[in-house]
């Protein structure tokens, strides 16, 4: 099918100004004859204020009630969308979860989508309707409402080009595209023209907020071209695609990505026992502590153990290691920021690791933590050398 | 069945903390053995601001956007409600429109209750669960979110307990009951213990704000008895019921009601032809005017013709005016209030109408208009005058 599907975020959506230009553009769209399906998130904020108020009620809960409550900020947008649609005599529709046929899981807040019958969607195009569907929504097959967790609409937009066979599934951010750095930390960045899925799964894992990993997973594994654009910019953004490894003429590195929600805590005078490894990381697991990065090492049969986690998770782990090590025996380094540089190219090219290492060794920095796979290194260093680390870095692999 | 339907309007669902009171305060009544459903409206002021945005973007719009955009209130009440419910361990579930078998008419935004089916419904209750039902809103035969207009909770709380055979439907409000006569117009009123259901009907279209006609409409036809009650003060409240005209006991009058919201239109030199006055009040149906009391004389060859409306009528009635008459025999009586004095008792009672005169004689008000029905007795004067027609009518008719 000749179709196009067209995510809009928050920040797109923030006033009903912004949802009458997106009105605009659909219309315009729709005049060059392209064939569209809209996903919509919730307005900017809205999402955050329904959770305060579920919060200020009964912190913690996550059930039915909760998604109910949700939902709603999405059936507010295409709602409003609607009528600006309305209002251009555009001939559209409005699908919630239970409309929309996406019926996923019952595990509530996070739910999976399993399957979606797509023979209203299928009717609704063919009779020349611009479906607006409520993204981030689903439904049981007892028909409860459920929601995908964050970035569900991205999700809900993937899910929907796949089944629907979609030309490309567009996501309309605020930001016009994925770069070879962050833009705040590095103005000399710039926007890259295409990454392969794998590569853009290891960036959202690694720090990029721009797509979250579980839609790339989607789009790779259904094979959904993605095209990253800006929501009133009109510039050709970024295509995720699936990408062959570049050969010599490729660049070796995509981007550069950074990720500051990390924290390191560094065990000393531990076993290095594997049994004590194995519990320790067990009981983490039991408490929803999310490892990233691990090294251990032991010399004159003293060991220590360093491990990364994200901010949020310091309260649970210090209360499982207080089962393991003495007090004294735990360091917090909660200024550090996690630096990667990510590329399919990567795979086909030795000396990668060398020219890393030399270009963070221009920084003087230290290093904590240190992983690497075939399409990425990352390094876990002190947060006050994050500017001139990716500096040198993007000078090392850009040459700019 | 046993059941007692409970609906909370927006005032009581102000904020968070009232809504933990109702949580609070069912939790409490079920210890008692009362088995309950609850309808909610949304919370204090919540439709009113999704209104505003939906007339900023097409203003004057009414189609099936409009409803799922306004439906969306009432889903986060009872959302929030279920949450404050399971934080007390209250088995209790959600039925959203398209969950709670309320089938309705297409015509969005003032939808009519065409069939509920109860099976879920009485499953859940069965089942030991409080269900929370979204109020206002139903879903059409082809699945279509439609809202049924002011006070449609009100409306969806007495369609499920007719449907259910409820024993009582209570409806939670900002205010303990009906009163004699509007309390901050006339302080010594006194809360009236029951009203008839015709009573309460000419009520409701006479001013009193506290139901809604079509609600008490559907309570007569369908035997419902309503107690109306303050949402945190526990009093007993007035009952609505099936109330037999009350004999030589009785009180003759149960209450006096106003409405500011009416205006007087007086067209001199019309003509008294029968066609004039057709063609003048079907040309005004069109546009949709809402004509309450007409009085028309004829003297000496010259005829008159005043009418009331409510003051948002007047543009249009001005526009359909000026193809029937001269700019210069319209005037308009904007300082006005229709007072009226409402009972069963009146039926069998002569000199009702005397004692209303002689009342008003006391004031020396002007009437402009004055209509009377079995048991109501309505005039329109000057609203300068409210206060003391007040003052002397429930002297009047309840000696004090």
């Amino acid at each position: 099918m000749n179709l196009v599907v067209k995510k809009f975020g928050g920040s797109s959506l923030a006033s009903v100004e912004k949802i009458e230009q997106i009105a605009d553009r659909l219309v315009e769209e729709q005049k060059k004859g392209e064939r569209s399906l809209v996903v919509l998130s919730a307005m900017f904020g809205y999402t955050d204020s329904l959770i305060k108020m579920a919060h200020q009620i009964y912190p913690n809960y996550l059930g039915p009630a909760y998604d109910i409550l949700l939902s709603s900020g999405e059936q507010i947008s295409v709602a409003l969308l609607s009528l600006a649609l309305e209002k251009r005599a555009v001939k559209n529709k409005v699908l919630l979860a239970h409309q929309a046929g996406i019926q996923t899981s019952s595990f509530f807040s996070k739910a999976e989508i399993e399957s979606i019958d797509t023979t209203k969607l299928e009717n609704l195009l063919k009779e020349g309707y611009l479906p607006l569907v409520a993204g981030f929504q689903g439904i049981t097959k007892d028909n409860q409402i459920t929601t995908l967790g964050r970035g569900g609409s991205d999700l809900t937009a993937v899910a929907l080009s796949a089944s629907l066979k979609a030309e490309v599934c567009k996501i309309y951010t605020d930001v016009t595209g994925v770069f070879t750095a962050d833009p705040r930390i590095y103005p000399s960045a710039i926007k890259i023209k295409e990454l392969g899925f794998s590569e853009m799964m290891e960036m959202a894992s690694l720090g990029s907020k721009v797509l979250q990993i579980r839609c790339v997973e989607l789009a790779s594994k259904s094979k959904v071209n993605i095209q990253v654009l800006h929501s009133s910019k009109k510039e050709e953004g970024t295509w995720i695609i699936n990408k062959k490894e570049t050969g010599m003429e490729g660049s070796v590195v995509s981007a550069i990505a950074h990720d500051l929600n990390t924290l390191v805590i560094k065990l000393t005078n531990t076993s290095s026992e594997i049994e004590f490894h194995s519990k320790l990381f067990s009981a983490l697991g039991r408490e929803s502590v999310f490892i990233d990065m691990i090294s251990q090492s032991t010399h004159k049969e003293k060991s220590s153990l360093s491990f990364s986690i994200p901010h949020t998770d310091l309260t649970q782990t210090l209360k499982v290691l207080k089962d393991f090590v003495k007090e004294e025996d735990i360091s917090i380094i909660d200024q550090a920021v996690k630096i990667s540089v990510v590329g399919v190219g990567m795979a086909q090219h030795c000396g990668v690791a060398g020219r890393f290492f030399s270009a963070l060794s221009q920084v003087k920095t230290q290093i904590y933590l240190l992983t690497t796979s075939e399409i990425k290194i990352s390094a876990i260093i002190p947060e006050k050398n994050l500017k001139e680390t990716v500096r040198v870095l993007h000078k090392e692999f850009f040459n700019f």
